[in-house]
């Protein structure tokens, strides 16, 4: 069937590219239109010309559209992909972790509400209701679960947030040796906190299997590993933490996150996540990737610009396994699918509120995305990890809701990174004075949208 | 009438003088029976002593005996106050902060949940059902909102905890030079956690009232007490800062509470809860209570067995301010009062879940405890302060419960005091290894109750 898929923030380098391969290679979609659409004309025009190129090499009937203006893009759209990001820009980032280092910071981690991109998603969102009511949202841009549940609770279009962190279970099963296509697994959560409550092999409780693998292969692994490149999080000494401490396996970015005391400084990073670098989120990982991104974005103007050069030799003609195109692919031509989805939860997952989004499976096919039902998740989990997430997910959108500025404080003295109240008022004015970026422009300003309480000079000495 | 009124932990020195003072100057109660119940045989005789001397002084018909048995004590009681405590004794507690100064942390702020007090109240309230199961319980002990939600939940006796924290705001009053008798107030939350949201006048809203007289003298008052004793946490600057950040005054013990970053050192405590010794809640602050308690003890002493002295010379025939003797009258009476108290919640304070203990004020009569149904509490009060507060005594509750010893690190890691893993551990065993103190031989040994979860070795280098 032939529809319009809008995609919001289409510069993104890696984002698109995947994207386009996805599109051209689902042959339902043959005779759609996709609408990129960025604020920064230049890597717009990469993604277009890429897009033409790549349609042209794999005989795809894909129209493409390129547009500076989100309004003009969200006209007619079926699906809007919003992987737009403000802050989470590698550039941005690195530029706020640099200031927030002389503060006492490490790694950025000063507990700071992202407003600019919920507010952004907001936007979008709010657009979508005005332009195309009956589009779906599929959410790439982070905090996605922070995002999903604000545009699910404030607007009426469809809502799902989407990430590929629950693949992490396949990592384990690789490095143990098994077949992932033997595999079946569930791992519910909110976003970026998610718990392997089943684990089969071959119809098999496969937790026996991996306990024995990890009590006899564990240490030389990361023996072994640290000579080379280091290993993913997903089996780093803090994912064994975690699992030790909850009796699931954690998954996908939930072991990149967890208690604050992975996480305080270099010599902590290294000892839970590894060397040579402590994983990829350090100062030294964070670079890395960084100019990995770098060297991809040049590829990628080779590949729209070089006539020597076509996208197919330089990025194959495999589908990604990123999920948004399959479940388009899902709901306007019925071919089933099963996916993991960020949508509200209204009872999928026990013990979390209705208006809040899980991260839950769900089968998607002409009639929607039906998440199942899930178990609940085990009750130190829900005390330990949901819940506090949870909470400070509330807090931010009360924050971005209320313009309180003192919630913004709140966010910064409740990192465990900060040391005392005059830190938290310090580090909050410094990053409300930070030069703005490119896309601070598109959105009210965050000095304008904060304020603080009207009594907060009382008893100021 | 004729009742039974057993006081479990009766050696406590300043309550059981209050409560035999309240039950000899009730008169309803007159012919009812006290049973002192406690494990300390001197302190215990002590007040049996003194209640007999003092109910002979006023007249009273109070019957008086005593016992070490516990079981033996709750035979036939109709009222159960349990006012025991075992770690929250003043020699246990500094013993405790001694030690745990040396790993680093400023008065005791470890985090570690009370075991023993939850355990204690539980056995307590589980001997009931079997013994007296129709008797009310009374908890004056702490935690009362840890120990009410658990009793409420674990038991089917009736529960109610108390606490005089509620009075802060006739502090207030009385600083402002407005008569108390004039003042119509509402203070619902947690216990601890407590929040003004009604404060009126002769009938007029006394909030304004109240920000005047704040921005025309708080800070002239601080300076002018600080010449002196110092002043009570209702009126410190982390009173004020809590005020400004929330919209409404925290009310008596909560202002003692608030975040971490009014705790986090001497220096700090000075700033937010002024001089000459920043609090109550200080080292030189507790050892000033201790040797109050001391004192108090001495002459509980003289009025016991000294025969030239008489209890009403030294400490008068006034009623105490406390709510357990009225509440008992009114219950058994029918002498109708409004009090506050900690009871379930079932929907009197919303927003808080249904077996949640709240602190909310109540109708006693005849009919029962009956709890008003209050307004909600602001967003961000739930967000920043009550819902973080219940997820905490959730956590301890689940730790006491599994007895899984990997939650009471949590509660540690979550001090943010805690600065580093490895610390957490260490003061963990540290506690646990601590020489006990007499009343734990009545409790299940804490290092018997908690374990490490099965695979607590994995992965360990």
């Amino acid at each position: 069937m032939s529809i319009k898929i809008t995609v919001i923030g289409a510069g993104s380098v890696v984002f698109s590219l995947g994207l386009v391969k996805d599109l051209c290679l689902t042959e339902g979609l043959r005779g759609s239109k996709v609408c990129f659409m960025d604020i920064n004309e230049e890597s717009l025009d990469v993604v277009y010309k890429l897009g033409v190129r790549y349609a042209e090499d794999l005989g795809s009937e894909l129209r493409f559209d390129k547009t500076l203006n989100r309004e003009e893009s969200l006209q007619d759209a079926d699906f809007v992909i919003n992987t737009a990001t403000i802050t989470h820009n590698e550039y941005f980032m690195k530029r706020r972790r640099d200031l927030t280092t002389k503060f006492g910071y490490f790694y950025g981690g000063t507990g700071m509400p992202e407003y600019h991109n919920i507010q952004l998603m907001l936007d979008v969102a709010k657009d979508m209701e005005r332009i195309c009511p009956k589009a779906w949202i599929l959410q790439a841009g982070n905090p996605v679960f922070d995002g999903t549940t604000l545009m699910s609770r404030e607007t009426n279009i469809k809502v799902c947030g989407l990430c590929h962190g629950h693949y992490g279970y396949r990592e384990i099963v690789r490095v143990m040796g098994l077949d992932p296509n033997r595999v079946t697994w569930q791992a519910p959560g909110l976003n970026h906190n998610i718990w392997l409550t089943h684990f089969y092999y071959e119809g098999k409780d496969a937790y026996p299997i991996m306990d024995k693998w990890l009590e006899k292969n564990i240490v030389s692994y990361w023996e072994e590993k640290e000579k080379g490149g280091g290993y993913s999080a997903q089996l780093s000494p803090s994912a064994i933490h975690q699992y030790k401490m909850y009796g699931l396996m954690p998954i996908g970015d939930t072991p990149r996150r967890g208690g604050w005391w992975y996480h305080t400084d270099m010599e902590t990073r290294l000892r839970w996540y590894g060397g040579p670098i402590g994983g990829g989120d350090t100062p030294e990982g964070r670079d890395n990737i960084l100019k990995g991104k770098e060297r991809h974005y040049q590829q990628m103007k080779e590949a729209a610009y070089n006539s020597d050069i076509r996208p197919v030799k330089l990025f194959g003609d495999k589908k990604t396994s990123e999920q948004h195109v399959p479940i388009i692919d899902g709901l306007v031509n019925d071919h089933e699918g099963f996916f993991q989805v960020n949508v509200r939860n209204d009872g999928a997952l026990p013990g979390v509120p209705n208006d809040v989004a899980v991260e839950v499976p769900a089968i998607v096919n002409r009639k929607g995305i039906q998440p199942l039902r899930v178990d609940p998740l085990p009750k130190k989990i829900l005390l330990e990890c949901i819940y506090p997430d949870w909470l400070r997910m509330e807090r931010t959108l009360e924050a971005v809701k209320s313009g309180d500025k003192s919630m913004l404080l709140f966010g910064i003295l409740e990192s465990h990174q900060t040391r005392s109240y005059d830190q938290a008022t310090q580090i909050l004015e410094a990053i409300l004075n930070m030069e703005p970026n490119e896309p601070m422009a598109y959105i009210e300003d965050i000095n304008k949208h904060f304020k603080w309480p009207g009594n907060w000079n009382l008893g100021n000495k």
